[in-house]
């Protein structure tokens, strides 16, 4: 029943790249219209990507999970959604996604192909932020996925639509888009220098959640009918 | 079939401190960013808000109901829906929640943990703000969960939306939320002092709209597939 | 199985005052905050009057409809939907909730009960305007209501979102609220004198685009589980 | 089963001039409140344009599939869905409900019923940006429709929402809306000799994602029971 793995990594693949693309290409329009008003260039770069996160989960949901995120293959491997030589293929997918779709975003907007970030993003408050988004963003995904999954796109896509303003660093949550952002010198990018550090707040994050949740719902929706994260029951 | 009470109230615990999150760390970055313009200001407040209630419900929902407001756990107790004794474990977890979470929206942004408010907000427009808006809360929860309440988490989401900006108050409609905002300095606070007016207003309205709905709609949807704020017939 | 008449005027009342709540208090506070930008007070009133409506529509819907609109109700009583004694009933609850909604309003923002608008908005363009969008409405309703009524809440809501912003008059597309906005001499209003000429035009694209859908789409779905404008069959 | 070609064929008609009234007119709306922020314009037609896109397909979407779109009506003839016959039908509504849209939308605002833009709209970032953005247009309406078709309206409004700000050319991603905001000099319109490369950059993107979904969900849905382009299996 399950699409072949070459079909889902190409999923992961589109889906991460049209992310990135959302993300970077909405962080430089909006830049550019908005006069100098961070506010409004924050805006059209949150609507853009929450909107996008649900378009896409849609689409590639069905076919791979939609995971488009390292840390959610990462959560999915950890609880048996799918296996760990799986999890390497997706998050291979992922990264190189990220980057096509950032190469992508700047030849939209006649930049270079890549230009690597200049804009500091550090400090503990950032990593703090960065932890807690995507503790959130796993919760929202557990939640959602084991017990009424076919809202799962809406559910993530309205919760970074708030994220990005609830956390100083606007929540990247993700660290294959982290990556990608170090490739465009514009609106959403971060300085090559401080992606691990996003990274590893990420992946910490992402597992408080996934324990939390084996505590709070044991039992993943395994015979769900519209599953967009599907389980084989943990032995 | 329901979730052991422990897990119900981390649950409610989370959702609240989220919840808290959302509305002050985006009323934070919103000022920041909009250069002195009021209204960028609270549309990002607004759309951070009413996105993060639909997350946090759709993730929530099914473990705890999903009140992450105690004028809501209050109705549900007056209709059968929990116990009293249920009802005060929710009402802390979720006054504590909303503390932690203005504690981690303040931390995320680089400011004191605590900090209490110095805004004022008082006056007999206000107190039948809260009033109109926690009825208005009150009345989209009963009318949806009784008939169709798979659509809740989009219901209440897309009603404090349309309530922040309808009240001179900014519809906190939120026991738990309005203590929790009294803990942060910026935008989206509350002077300690006037949290008081906030919360009886509030109560009343809930109590009307449950009075209300009691007689709008007779017969709770005991047997719905997707409940949200399940019920027990009321004897 | 369907709820008492007065239980439905009721329904109506309430939901109705709540729009006009949405309508004009949102326009009051967008005034207020938008610094002299239009476009920004138009987006805070368009946003919170579209989420009002998802959100009235899915508390109010199940019991009455969910008309909160006197056109609505006329069109449906050319249906067959409702009879024409109770669509009386219905418009007298929605222009008193309408005018009721507006006092509300203006009481939230510390302002008199009741003042009349002195904005001026006639001519060909607004009638026309006034036409078209009604037209779509009732072609949005007609069209989801027969085939897919469970998404009518948010269907309505998103083609009042979108209204707002390609018509000249702003799309009030409603008599009860077109009678409502006259009384509150504000962002949203409208001169007395300049309502006869909206309701006209707001009637003649109602019944046209009754007559439209009439031979688009023969059959109303009598049996929908989900009904909001629910039908028995034509003869 | 299936309504009649006219009926069809008048959705049609009807659903592109809606569309490109939601397009030229909150472009028009936007750009004469806005002050001169082009950010604040663009984001009230992306607000209009992508909440337009929900209420007409969930509308016109169980008459015709609520193509709107000649690259869609393209692609599912490509894959069986409608006879190419038909296609020729739907592609001239399509073409002429834009031109009548965007009259109306002229007409609304006060202007002269038509007036050819001025705007250039050229160059390969651009013609790029067409591509991809139909591509992703596509590719989300064959990952939607074929495997959880009741999500499509949704799917597709976010998609565009979010296109608008992710490439340069704000995505217009259909040819028959291309076609017709080069009939309106205003805000959204395009050069009319910009059309042409723009339309073939659209038909290439909506060619090229049909030919990924053949293989990335090799069998359509059609057993689906709410589904907006109905499909016959491809023998």
């Amino acid at each position: 029943m399950r699409p072949s793995l070459p079909r889902r990594v190409t999923a992961e693949f589109f889906g991460t790249a049209f992310l990135v693309v959302a993300v970077v290409g909405s962080g430089i329009m909006g830049e550019r219209l908005a006069g100098g008003n961070a506010a409004l260039a924050l805006l059209a770069n949150t609507i853009a990507t929450g909107a996008a996160l649900v378009a896409l989960i849609l689409t590639f949901g069905p076919i791979s999970g939609a995971h488009v995120n390292p840390a959610v293959t990462l959560a999915d491997a950890m609880e048996g959604g799918l296996a760990w030589s799986e999890a390497a293929y997706y998050a291979c997918a992922q990264v190189i996604g990220g980057g096509c779709g950032a190469a992508a975003a700047n030849l939209m907007f006649s930049l270079r192909v890549v230009s690597l970030s200049h804009r500091t993003r550090s400090g503990p408050a950032q990593l703090f932020s960065e932890f807690v988004a995507t503790f959130g963003l796993l919760s929202v995904i557990w939640g959602c996925s084991r017990l009424r999954s076919g809202a799962v796109a809406f559910a993530v896509g309205a919760y970074i639509t708030a994220a990005y303003w609830f956390t100083e660093s606007t929540s990247f949550a993700n660290p294959a888009v982290t990556i990608a952002r170090s490739l465009s010198d514009t609106f959403s990018g971060i300085r090559p220098a401080d992606v691990p550090g996003f990274v590893l707040a990420q992946i910490a994050g992402a597992v408080a959640a996934t324990y939390l949740f084996r505590w709070l719902v044991p039992r993943p929706a395994s015979h769900s009918k519209d599953v967009v994260l599907p389980h084989r029951e943990r032995e």
